[in-house]
């Protein structure tokens, strides 16, 4: 990453301002408010133009998401057009909360990284050896953390800041909240904005989750449930982590409290945001393995009970309707997991040849590696090195590429594929349903 | 397998039959009679004490599982005990046939073995020079091949008759026959045997496949589907497996005949069977990955589009109502997989010390092939080869173990209990539903 000049930088951020998950939710959001609110306008005309007895069939070609409102009574008209404008309110507060929750999260964040770095001397003196600027490095390392990019201006990612412990303790939420915890969060920041302004908007988002339409928005059990099964997640793999390297060759060099803060970032950072304060190339093959898993698992992932998925599987009817129309392209559509494997079994066979050359760097688990961290737009990757190689090659230069780059051009662009379709996963998550494991 | 005496192959070959899934449900189908007969003595008894009005209630201790029979006219409650009868004499067809089936793979596939043993003198070679008797090994090789255990009494599998391609092509449909589409061949020999017979009980099992209760009888769909789901698995694989393999070493010496059995042998025996032609541990990891998966699907699996599993869920209400009991105990079931993956890191922690010293034998795609086989009851293993050791150990000496036998005993442990969760992979395979990934 240091090939690039501090504009460079700065057009990174913006663009990973813009293009991450929160931001462009709220574009939705603003998108979604004008719709309806275009939506409600034709409403008004209509029933404004009805005089006559109620006909069911009147509102037959407005397409809006809500029962067909009841027009018997005058009252009853004010009390549905009450009940839309105030749905309008509070999508147009949502838009704003998130906006606020994005804008508070970037300021308060860099503002902490420019001020540790401008406290700490060693990692001033990493920026200034490397040409980085505070104000560039500290914006840049927060949205990228944020929108769980995984970009750090510097070459080898946070290893540069794996004793700064400081520095990671304040990325560590940074990534939470801007990727496994955030629906929590937001609806924990919603609930205290209610608790003080006392806003019924506030009230009517929190008691509507669901009509909000707003899919990062989850129910009050559900950010819970959320919440649990995110930091249980952290807690299985921070003991694991812990009791396979803590006195390997990975943390080497640090201190009890720095290892532990070391593990923590690592573990975090394994779900979608990819910094790294250690060479996964050292890491045993059992932590990597529940890398790969937990790399897998989409963002959002919980611990639901039975009830609670039917109740809402129930509730959902249209989507019901949806997935009856859909069901022969999802017959044909494999499970994530399935298109996984075949992506991996397309690379073994782009690189055969150095899979048998030089096995140590080239293993199918290096190679399952990439191919999940792209997939979760993670960024983890085990490197390549030279000394691993069986039969040495003089010409080989270590480099500070992932381990893709020494694939050929093809396995190169099957894992652009998988990235793209990483991205694109919500619209598959529930292919495959047409097999019969039995 | 040499140091077993030919008495102890013969006791081998009795286990095998018995325990062998057909040979078990035969013996669920007489039980299920036996059940359903006693069921109907009672219900006799009850009509025959019956005299006065229709009470719905009178039925209420019978455990049977029809819809209540009307009572109202006499000829109803001989029409319902023909009906009773005939589903009696049905099930007793179906054990019939079962177990016909069971005889006829076996005498003509031990006899086909045997015979083709005796014609071709290079076989017959081998099994003089290993001091085997051809009944003995016919026998047992047909009884494992069927029951899908995988042994063969030679130490080195069919290593050692890679080059007669005409015993592969014996054993190519036996392993076929007594697994993957045991259901569709069963159905197919009911439906010839009510063709030739005309008896009415074939035609009962074949229009009331549910009614049977019999779990390795499906529907007339279903078995189709079956049977094409085996078949392009059987072809993927196959394609795969000469692509990559046609001219590496693991096909050494054989010519172009010899191949495409081999290859056709190798991929049929990759879902359960586990008998080798080739060594494992040179094929190309994209073969051993798509191995992988190929074992871990149970026997089985079949495409089935959305409509057709909706359609099952609806008709069985039974299940739906154990479902909604056992809801508890599956939210804390972890999916296979889940499973799978939490055996296969504890196994590289137990094994951590040979992970790092000894890379190219002990590598997480040999162990995980080694647990999916475990876990799906095939019997392939990559073994274990002294030359790929990085630091040359003097004492180590090849050996026709698998790899397990160079784990340590925690780790040969874990594997047996993978083993036994394989064989009642039936009660969790529903498993891991509490998850919500999204």
């Amino acid at each position: 990453m240091e090939v690039f000049s501090n504009t460079q930088l700065i057009i990174i951020t913006i663009l990973m301002l813009l293009g991450g998950e929160v931001f462009t939710s709220v574009l939705g959001l603003y998108l979604s408010r004008s719709n309806f609110s275009k939506q409600q306008t034709k409403e008004n005309r209509v029933a404004s133009n009805y005089h006559g007895p109620t006909k069911p069939t009147t509102f037959s070609g407005l397409e809006i998401d809500q029962k067909p409102p009841n027009l018997d009574l005058e009252c009853n008209i004010s009390s549905s057009d009450n009940d839309q404008s105030l749905k309008l309110n509070s999508i147009k507060c949502l838009a704003y909360v998130v906006f606020g929750y994005f804008l508070v999260v970037h300021i308060t964040g860099s503002s902490l990284v420019a001020m540790y770095i401008s406290l700490v001397p060693s990692a001033r003196e990493v920026l200034s050896s490397k040409g980085l600027k505070i104000q560039t490095f500290s914006l840049f390392t927060t949205a990228s953390t944020f929108s769980n990019c995984g970009f750090v201006p510097t070459n080898e990612s946070m290893l540069a800041f794996k004793k700064n412990s400081g520095l990671l303790l304040i990325l560590i939420p940074q990534t939470l909240l801007g990727n496994t915890l955030f629906p929590s969060c937001l609806r924990l920041s919603i609930w205290v904005l209610e608790k003080i302004t006392r806003k019924v908007e506030f009230r009517y988002i929190l008691m509507n989750t669901r009509e909000m339409g707003y899919s990062h928005l989850l129910s009050f059990a559900h950010s819970c449930l959320l919440a649990i099964t995110v930091s249980g997640f952290i807690m299985m793999q921070f003991i694991l982590f812990c009791s396979t390297e803590w006195n390997s060759g990975a943390m080497d060099g640090m201190n009890s409290y720095q290892k532990v803060m070391g593990a923590l970032f690592q573990v975090v950072n394994s779900r979608h945001s990819g910094e790294s304060v250690v060479d996964l190339s050292v890491i045993s093959p059992a932590t990597l393995v529940l890398f790969v898993v937990i790399m897998y698992l989409p963002a959002y992932t919980s611990f639901l009970p039975l009830k609670q998925q039917e109740a809402e599987v129930v509730s959902g009817t249209d989507q019901k309707c949806k997935k009856q129309r859909t069901s022969l392209v999802q017959c044909l559509l494999l499970s994530p997991l399935s298109s996984l494997v075949i992506f991996v079994i397309l690379i073994c066979i782009t690189e055969r040849e150095k899979l048998k050359k030089d096995p140590l760097n080239f293993n199918v688990l290096n190679i399952t590696i990439e191919v999940v961290s792209a997939y979760g737009n993670v960024g983890f990757s085990t490197g390549y090195s030279c000394k691993r190689q069986l039969e040495p090659d003089n010409l080989c230069k270590d480099a500070w590429t992932g381990f893709v780059g020494r694939w050929s051009n093809m396995g190169k662009f099957i894992l652009i594929l998988v990235m793209f379709f990483g991205r694109l996963k919500k619209f598959n998550i529930n292919g495959g349903k047409a097999w019969k494991l039995s």
